[in-house]
């Protein structure tokens, strides 16, 4: 394998890793998805690491590097610069070695975040406005307090953790054609890549890298697309490439796909109300890439890392109400009607016998530019679906309301 | 046992239904819940039937009854009653087996429950405004045709399939105290109270049942609790109580919990939140009873039956936001205002410099009970907790603008 360290990692280095997580960290479920594999065209299994104690599949690399330390080390602690799923992964298990950690992140991390990393016994040194300034601080921390750091993903005891999850897959569903694994730092396609081609030679591993984010796109293609940008998928938002584990990538992962947001957005959706289960965006990257390219997985077995479940509870309720609005299953539209007594009484009959269900009503009667003796009423309903909607239009503008429909949410901006 | 027919259904019929059902119903997984363990003082174990092909455990017994059927059953088809998880479990084990199924469900279904049933393939009737319209519709149906109905609880073979559940349960978990499970007509409680108690005697069976509709409660305490009413858990909201599954609750279940609404509620969003897994009412009602009575449960080891995941999205996404009302990371509050211009974007920075994200601005400006020069803002926010609200209402009120608090949601009303 060409001499390159990276490459040196093994599957004797992920068997071992197994038998190091073996009791410590959950066999997740590797389950059939029948509604994904509708959605795709594909025959889609799912590996559920949302399942996780700490709810991403961050414990396993984080577990075999904590024990890994000789006994000074672990009396003296480890180091880790994090702001999300490594952060949760590294201080529970070195709550549970005993073994004390310093977690340092951005002051910008959101709150629930520091307080679930402290929550598992952690020190967390808020400091620095970015995530280099942080790991400028856990550098100095790190050389003063004689810490070990535990890095997220250019680690071959962190790689070889993760790269455990193929073995598991592989021994549920033999006969896979494609894993498909997000892109962050590389530690989770790198360790899977090692282990799914020594076991199964012709597997063919598939990376999803956020399209806002495409720094092993970019290092694989020569390309210098900009990097940046708010997105869904947080997890997997690294600006640098692995110096171990872009060699790896090289070597043995067929193709990287591009996932743009609204591609995310809509994975995240189907595994909530296909799967019943909760991703993250990064989590999610996977399905996205087949959403964005299903031709290139139809009728294939597809194994699916389903590798974090850590989203925000209002971004998830925003996801999933936007969907609605998108399938006219929620429709905001705006009214033009006689400014008298009990108007809104006949309006709301009217709409409850269309099966219309009223979920917002904004009646703008002191409005300066509606008609003298007029108002605009503003409504959001739900309905059935698409069809239902456009029955309820016409059935309102029938009645000479001149419906117009709004954008999703604007009847009460 | 008492000679009584219904608790004639023994092991052997469980075992036989689990061999009926093997590979063509998911064995789901069985698994630690650290989270909800630390919530509630228990060590909880959770069996995932929400992961099920129709994402519920109706799936099992409907399979077992219609493998029974003779050839010329199988021929002329079956019939079901069902507007929920029961009418969807037919519909798709019908399709698979090729036997054709009807359906038979209320008018007032909603339409994406009409809709799943159909993409099964079923003949869907709608029929009657209430469930028994739509019963006497199904039993017309099932003697003009010669159909043999799939009753949803009250068959040996449908309990005997349910049962399976706790087979499973035991062998991933052996030492298992107690099994919570959801009471709707008694089928899933029945199969596995025989189930459990057969393999591990000492084991307790406890019943979750939805307070609004306490029919088993009554039935047991020779009480006359009133029956009805609007429930988040419309799969066990059930009238009637079985005739062969009462008298095995009687035997077998140590004590029923009633769960109400508000249990209900937080018990879905610590699904969610917590096991990043999406229970319909229903299915989180066994969770429910550990929330509502904690210290009945603490220090034993559980068993959770997570028995359904079809959740409406929409109210799903009520449900977190109103969580997150409670707890004040999303908070809504009332300001007097100078009505001059740039007053919005002042205070707008003062929200941002204080942490705050802003969600909703009404900005009162023309309504006619303010004071002439002053107008009232409603302004709806985001916080990281209750201290960072407070610390924010302070501020405001030491700014001069009078903060007052709203209802959840109340800015917008």
């Amino acid at each position: 394998m060409a001499g390159d360290p990276a490459l040196k990692i093994g599957l004797a280095d992920i068997e071992a890793a197994r038998s190091i997580i073996a009791g410590a960290v959950l066999r997740t479920p590797m389950l059939p998805a029948p509604k994904l594999s509708a959605l795709t065209g594909a025959e889609v299994y799912v590996k559920y690491e949302n399942l996780q104690v700490t709810n991403s599949f961050k414990d396993r690399g984080a577990l075999v590097k904590l024990a890994s330390l000789t006994d000074q080390e672990r009396r003296r602690g480890v180091i880790a610069m994090s702001a999300g799923n490594h952060a949760q992964s590294v201080a529970y298990h070195s709550k549970r070695l005993k073994v004390p950690a310093t977690i340092v992140m951005p002051v910008t991390t959101p709150f629930v975040k520091v307080a679930a990393t402290r929550s598992y016994g952690a020190e967390v040194v808020l400091h620095g406005e970015t995530v280099a300034e942080a790991e400028a601080q856990c550098e100095e921390i790190k050389a003063k307090r004689g810490l070990v750091l535990v890095h997220p993903y250019d680690d071959p005891r962190i790689i070889a953790g993760q790269g455990t999850i193929a073995l598991e897959m592989l021994e549920e569903v033999p006969g896979l054609d494609v894993i498909i694994i997000p892109i962050g730092g590389g530690g989770l396609i790198g360790g899977n890549a090692i282990a799914a081609r020594a076991k199964r030679p012709a597997i063919e591993i598939v990376g999803a890298e956020a399209a806002l984010y495409p720094s092993v796109w970019n290092a694989l293609h020569g390309e210098n697309r900009p990097i940046g940008g708010p997105t869904l998928a947080e997890g997997i938002a690294v600006k640098n490439v692995g110096k171990l584990t872009l060699p790896i990538i090289r070597e043995l992962v067929s193709e990287v796909i591009l996932v743009d947001e609204a591609h995310l957005e809509r994975a995240v959706n189907a595994y909530l109300t296909l799967q019943k289960t909760m991703a993250e965006g990064a989590g999610a990257a996977g399905l996205a890439a087949m959403i964005a390219k299903p031709e290139r997985f139809r009728g294939k077995k597809v194994g699916l890392v389903l590798c974090g479940g850590n989203i925000d509870p209002r971004v998830l309720a925003s996801i999933m109400v936007r969907e609605l609005e998108r399938d006219s299953r929620i429709v905001s539209f705006r009214l033009t009607i006689p400014d008298r007594p009990g108007v809104l009484g006949v309006i709301a009959t009217r709409l409850g016998s269309l099966g219309a269900n009223i979920l917002e009503v904004d009646h703008r009667r002191l409005f300066l530019d509606v008609p003298a003796k007029g108002a605009k009423l503003d409504v959001t309903i739900e309905t059935r679906d698409l069809a239902h909607a456009e029955e309820i239009m016409a059935a309102l503008a029938a009645d000479g309301y001149g419906p117009t429909r709004l954008e999703a949410g604007a009847a009460m901006d």
